[in-house]
């Protein structure tokens, strides 16, 4: 008997309906002869909720704390699904990830997964038990409980299938798949049937909110099969998986696009040796990723070096940045904090050239101008006003063929 | 340093505020030079609120997946807690119950505490944290989640503060210690500087609500010395513990009194061997308690057999029990829902003639009826109607100069 594993995200288990309607989902997967491993994430706000009574409490909650009382989210709606399970005449059994046999390393908030030990979950499914495990959550060496971060539910659904070898790790959500675009910004966009795992991964880091990248990167290196579908519709999904197939179709896969973007510009740096860590590293230090980074070589031995943050980290990154533009001698610190990315993503780009240059000119005809390009092999992107985002997304849907089947 | 441990209930942690009320009297406690370990019980309501979430999902839920359920309960205060002491500038820890090392049996809902192994909490009391556990809960040894049932988290702070030889275990509640009666019934009704742990557990099985009898049990098993004190006043408590002062005081200690008291009579029961045994034993595999059994012998080796259920517990007795009266060739079943016990308890009494007599002629001057006499050797209860148990209470109050400081 092969072995499914089903995520199905807050959203999905947010009351006692919702929970029934999960149950009755995976007793169909059951009934057709899977063994059912189901991932549950916290009941619709029950994380938030948490985390404002914990503010309430302590404005800096040390995240050891802040882990033990979060991970209590994906207990109770785990629990909550056994019992709609036991209530419909099926066996089953609720574990906390700690249960599971899932191993995290100490790095609180953002734990990653250092192991799974699937005894229990092999044992449970032999004795006909639909298995349920509360997501995002694991133990560390040190028996404290760690959860995994932003996409921790998913990340632990395909961690788990891979663990227990399983033909499949269905990922239900409240969209029923991957688009071409964000429908809600193209209504022409297309749901994909299928895409590789580097075309996801592009999409998710460019700003595709369907699944995050971890669980993704997660899905290639074990070669797990991913669909993603909705948990409400009975409609297809999106198949995340590899294979030759993949590069047959439209080369360029998607329009991926994100918001959330600042830019900081040093200007007069001294060009020279270590300046990019002098810069880099105080940000590193204080947890702030930086996305894009540019450095427009000067005359002179000076330069200006841009480069991108999240809206939310910007202040405390120009904290940092200022004193440190002084001590190395820098002209000024500049910030933009109205920014967005577009991007196109497809493997069929990498061997074919004339992407860019379409893209840059579909932009340049609607007067979008681009402040910032990087790419990838299969993808390309621009840094553009925040306000021209939308603008941009749909043109270049059109533009690439994206509303045609 | 000496070891002290505490103990919260669920209404002295309800909200950030009172939760912040209690990190402050914990914080006394360490600052006086203690190692302090504190037990919580769950916030105000939550254990309510989530039995009757998981009765929207199931009317019959498991056991299991209820107790996993309910333990997130305490793991919620156990962490906010420890928050609300980082805030305040003190090291503090909270653990889950298998974290604290408390392993049970798998009883689910009324697990018993099978051993502590007290490492952790040693280890983290020597870097000089305030330890948090969540009370009500332990780890089976099949890695499941249990919980104690009812006045758990006290049975869970004696059981630590024995294994960890703490100096007292300090019970913090709603009340202010253990009177001589119910204050609400007899406000005349003294706060008892302290009793011994016999006298206690006699008042906590008679209805004193202030303490479950597991705990004192406990208590009295590993003599550990429990103060029960109010956690919002700073009025000294009653201390619970053995040695030979106890016996000195007034010979009556206390009145305790209960209203929940149902009786089933059996009439015509054939008084052969067996019959109790084919009368009862059905009601303990229903899980049914039964408290006071009186039997009157009768002529003709007929007898009436009475007992008492709690009343929630009535109507699922009398179906048990109507078949096998029929079985056995009884007569018939009567019921009676309306009824309450009062009961005067001291250890005293033990060597004294004359107060089953005192206490009798007490209710027979206030016209009430005695229905059934129970007693062990240091208490005597008396079966009444449900509407004069106030009037018996206070009337007795009275006899026994308990009024008098």
């Amino acid at each position: 008997m092969a072995i499914v594993v089903q995520k199905y995200g807050g959203s999905s288990v947010a009351n006692a309906d919702k929970i029934r309607n999960v149950a009755t989902r995976v007793s169909e997967s059951f009934k057709k002869g899977n063994k059912v491993v189901v991932v549950v994430s916290a009941m619709g706000d029950t994380t938030d909720d948490l985390i404002e009574l914990a503010g309430k409490i302590n404005p800096n909650p040390e995240p050891r704390e802040m882990d033990l009382l979060l991970s209590t989210g994906e207990i109770v709606s785990s629990t909550l699904l056994s019992m709609a399970l036991h209530a419909m005449g099926f066996r089953a059994i609720a574990l906390s990830g700690p249960q599971a046999g899932i191993s995290t390393d100490s790095a609180f908030s953002r734990a990653r997964i250092t192991g799974i030990e699937p005894k229990r979950i092999v044992n449970e499914l032999k004795k006909g038990n639909i298995v349920i495990v509360a997501g995002f959550q694991g133990l560390t060496s040190d028996n404290d409980i760690a959860t995994l971060g932003r996409g921790g539910s998913d990340t632990t659904a395909v961690a788990l299938a891979a663990s227990l070898k399983a033909k499949i790790c269905e990922i239900y959500t409240d969209v029923d798949g991957v688009y071409t675009a964000d429908p809600r910004i193209v209504p022409e966009a297309q749901k994909l049937n299928e895409i590789g795992y580097e075309e996801m991964l592009e999409m998710a880091t460019s700003g595709a909110r369907v699944m995050h990248h971890r669980s993704v990167e997660l899905g290639q290196v074990f070669k797990m099969p991913i669909l993603v579908a909705s948990s409400l519709a009975d409609r297809p999904g999106t198949m995340i998986r590899g294979g030759k197939n993949m590069e047959q179709r439209n080369k360029v896969r998607g329009i991926a696009h994100d918001m959330d973007v600042a830019k900081i510009t040093v200007t007069g740096v001294p060009d020279r040796p270590g300046i990019a860590a002098a810069i880099f590293m105080p940000l590193a230090k204080a947890g702030i990723s930086v996305d894009t980074i540019v450095q427009n070589a000067g005359a002179n031995n000076i330069t200006d070096l841009t480069f991108t943050v999240t809206k939310n980290d910007l202040n405390r990154a120009m904290d940092i940045i200022r004193p440190v533009a002084t001590e190395i001698g820098a002209k000024e610190c500049l910030s933009d904090s109205r920014l967005g990315k577009v991007s196109i993503i497809g493997t069929g780009m990498q061997n074919t050239p004339g992407y860019a240059a379409k893209m840059f000119q579909t932009l340049f005809t609607q007067n979008i101008n681009i402040l910032l390009i990087t790419t990838s092999e299969i993808r390309i992107t621009c840094i553009i006003a925040e306000d021209k985002v939308k603008e941009a997304v749909r043109t270049l849907h059109k533009a690439f063929d994206l509303d045609k089947d």
